[in-house]
């Protein structure tokens, strides 16, 4: 890493950190393009021979984009070389933007990781295999957050939240995020590459939690 | 256009003088693909010897998308056979959605049309011309609306309004659409691509505005 990149990155992370610390209700921003979970048998199927190896450590612990990457094929056409990301999971699952649900000609719904009944299917292809997968969704954005983020925040696993973003010329709110405390997760809230690119999300943008009108009476 | 053609268009018109209708708060989504308004001179430099021919009529009167189309060609990218809207203009403008704004390699700022100052410039191709405009834009969002609209809603020419999407799976809410009455002007408030894939809007989905909460004391 050359030194202007490490005096940029640093000043990356103390601007998020400022942000965050300053603002209780501030949420960090992590892009989510499109990506392919595989199960162990898929992963086999597509890179025989291969272990899966780490490409860059993701903000959620333990999660990590893998070197691999395969082609998604649907009826209309063809996203190529889509990274795989790791550890393998229990069942395949493969997430695209909504916009990319006319690339493919596949009508994947909006749904959270892992609710995968009724999704669509595509053929996932490397120069070594194919697989069918059955599990084709655009992400439902959501906040990654520890227990204490939870609390703090007064709500619970499935809660929607309400989150706005200002950045430059767009100021956009979100009144449907969903919360999804765990002990290991991180703050972080998920957006695709649709969402970034309409509320004109920068490296440097955060987010804020609206908190929700109570009636004291 | 064909009996089943047919049906579809008068149904959805239906559903959306309907919706229009039943809630006067209801504003019919237009989406605006990338495009591009030429001057006279310009439209002469592409398309030597030509007239703008009429493709097919936009709602907002006396506009419409021509059969002529040309390439755009940034400095990293180009994106090929983009539409010219008609008639000509004063100045030629080049819209895009903010996620082209990688692909052409053009930083756009997002600005209401006509609002060019300091904008970055282009290079418009078709196979007989080729000429540089200045004026790359992604739009601001905003609502067509005619002089009685704008009176029903309160708002004058270039007022904020707060405007809700709630369509199947996101609830998005823009809190600086931008308002712009006008006599001859149509009820339509207009995304681009990005914003429509990130707020999955359908043929049928329509907002609402949410109108400001106002003090009595």
């Amino acid at each position: 890493m050359t030194e202007e990149n490490l005096r940029s990155l640093i000043r990356q992370i103390v601007t998020e950190c400022a942000d965050t610390n300053a603002d209780p209700n501030a949420i960090p921003i992590g892009i989510s393009n499109h990506h392919i979970h595989l199960s162990q048998a898929d992963f086999d199927q597509l890179f025989p021979g291969q272990q899966m190896e780490k490409f860059k450590q993701l903000k959620q612990p333990g999660e990590f984009a893998s070197k691999q990457t395969c082609d998604i094929i649907g009826p209309k056409g063809t996203i190529k070389h889509v990274r795989v990301l790791g550890p393998c999971r229990s069942h395949s699952q493969v997430e695209i933007a909504n916009s990319e649900t006319f690339t493919l000609g596949v009508p994947a719904p909006i749904r959270l990781s892992g609710h995968l009944d009724g999704t669509p299917s595509v053929k996932l292809r490397t120069k070594d295999g194919e697989v069918t997968v059955q599990g084709v969704i655009v992400a439902k954005r959501h906040i990654h957050m520890s227990l204490e983020d939870a609390k703090r925040f007064g709500v619970k696993l499935g809660d929607t939240m309400m989150v706005e973003i200002n950045s430059d010329g767009r100021h956009t709110i979100y009144d449907d995020v969903i919360a999804r405390p765990r002990k290991d997760f991180t703050l972080e809230m998920h957006l695709d590459t649709d969402e970034a690119s309409a509320a004109n999300v920068k490296p440097t943008t955060v987010a804020h939690i609206i908190p929700r009108v109570q009636s004291t009476f």
